[in-house]
């Protein structure tokens, strides 16, 4: 479960995807299917599959992806207007690549949190 | 911007939403308007209005939240079926509430990240 994706690849710059932000613990470059007018991912550079992986060492980690996620905004200039932050862990959430990752969607009115209310 | 909400309230117990989760960072509670089977807030004890005001000391509060979604979706037992992560900010993302959140959504597929591409 704890195996290389290809988001290893882009973190080690391997694979030529312009990267948003990078430090220690985290990078940013754009989803390639993109979503919205603004699509970012951001993850940790270590490798965590799920939100199941996570442990309390991670934990500065994981917030730096929100530190990232409002540098960003703020550059691509929709930090007022507003963005929407999505992590899927699994099968109902469509979690494609195992490491994990946060959306960054934004520079149009999104809609509701989900497609339909399913309860 | 960063005055109380009502999130402050049901933090502090004063108003009786049974609580999830609690630590001395974060705290969970069921969203009284569930758009999935199983809806629950997560919240920073701290008010941060959005994630435009995170800062470097929030780190912390911010990654105890993925380790307090993964016990509840344990607890509740979708945490191998999956769920979804969402943090809205400001206006075209629709947050509600001033006082950053955590929506975790699950029990059931959830459908795409947003209603359509926006693209």
């Amino acid at each position: 479960m704890s195996s290389e994706t290809i988001f290893s690849k882009i973190i080690r710059q391997e694979i030529p995807a312009p990267l948003l932000y990078q430090d220690e613990l985290v990078s940013a470059f754009r989803d390639i299917q993109p979503q919205a007018p603004q699509h970012i991912l951001i993850v940790p550079n270590k490798i965590i599959p799920t939100v199941n992986d996570v442990c309390a060492e991670d934990e500065q980690a994981l917030g730096r992806m929100f530190i990232a996620a409002h540098k960003i905004a703020k550059e691509l200039g929709i930090d007022e207007s507003g963005y929407r932050l999505i992590v899927n862990c699994n099968r109902d959430a469509g979690q494609e690549v195992f490491h994990l990752h946060m959306h960054l969607l934004g520079g149009a009115p999104l809609g509701p949190l989900l497609a339909e209310a399913l309860v």
